[in-house]
């Protein structure tokens, strides 16, 4: 699998269950939302204009991704609600990893720059760093259908948070995936 | 890394932190507990019993490994407590992956065999399955201190459930590791 392919078959809607545990031993957090992907054309104006904020020739994009959520978070019932686009560069060396752009759209957000791996096992591992914050998310097919996710929160004083998503596929008409997947 | 070094790095008290996604949509289950691993000599009488019930020679056996835990699940505060013994066996061809012996020492409980493959990424995955039930768990290291597991489990109908556990190392008196993972 490729970075490209991984956007493709995360197209489409699911319903996630998020979970965040803190490691300070608070009360962790359960979260449940609709969330959407769709590919985004690379000659899409946002694209060219997120490749220009991070210094980046816009012919060197692989593809463009839009990732929209909406949910709510117990305790206490908060709504979350947000979309980010993704936009992945190879190096050149490598096609396996390279820079991934991302901007939320928000106002006064600048783009953010991390990095992304493909895995032999095809699991995708997404990394943003800066000087006091370092996370680190791993996605993978567990079925078409079914797509997982960790991430870990690491601040200067050490890890904070880790959370593990479980993402199923709506609207999907035939039987689920029933060969196991691989090891 | 290889089996032996992962079960080592594993041996000590852990505060775990559990979270099961039911995938049909049922409420999510929290669960913390106690978790203490340690290494058992491959002389003992329950490693040597364990190997001989799976018909597998004792002297094939890599190590001994024994995990207690002891805890809370929510909600409905059910307790929950057991032990495991693990014997992994490699393959002869292959020492990054092979059978692994497990038995839980309760009444009437037969001793399961299944399958671990230790990646170039240095996370264990570990496999049972039988006619009905197909489980796949990964086991990961952030940090010394901080060893993380997902599974997934399948029935006939599909994938039924996707769990996560963050563990601490407890009783670390030295400061949190604070070198970034590598990716």
């Amino acid at each position: 699998m490729n970075i490209v392919e991984f956007f493709e078959l995360s197209s489409g809607k699911w319903f996630s269950q998020r979970t965040s545990h803190h490691l300070d031993f608070k009360p962790s957090e359960a979260g449940k939302s609709d969330l959407v992907i769709e590919m985004v054309d690379l000659a899409d104006p946002a694209v060219v204009k997120l490749c220009q904020q991070c210094r980046i020739d816009p012919a060197l994009a692989l593809c463009g991704a839009r990732a929209k959520w909406n949910g709510t978070m117990e305790p206490g019932g908060k709504k979350y609600a947000g979309s980010t686009l993704l936009v992945p560069v190879a190096d050149p060396e490598n096609p396996n990893q390279g820079q991934l752009l991302s901007e939320s759209g928000a106002a006064g957000k600048t783009p953010s720059l991390g990095r992304y791996v493909v895995g032999d096992d095809d699991a995708v591992t997404l990394i943003t760093e800066d000087k006091t914050l370092y996370a680190e998310e791993r996605l993978w097919f567990a079925s078409p259908n079914l797509r997982l996710r960790t991430s870990v929160l690491k601040r200067s004083s050490g890890f904070s948070l880790a959370s593990f998503c479980s993402e199923i596929r709506m609207g999907v008409s035939k039987p689920a995936e029933t060969a196991p997947p691989k090891a």
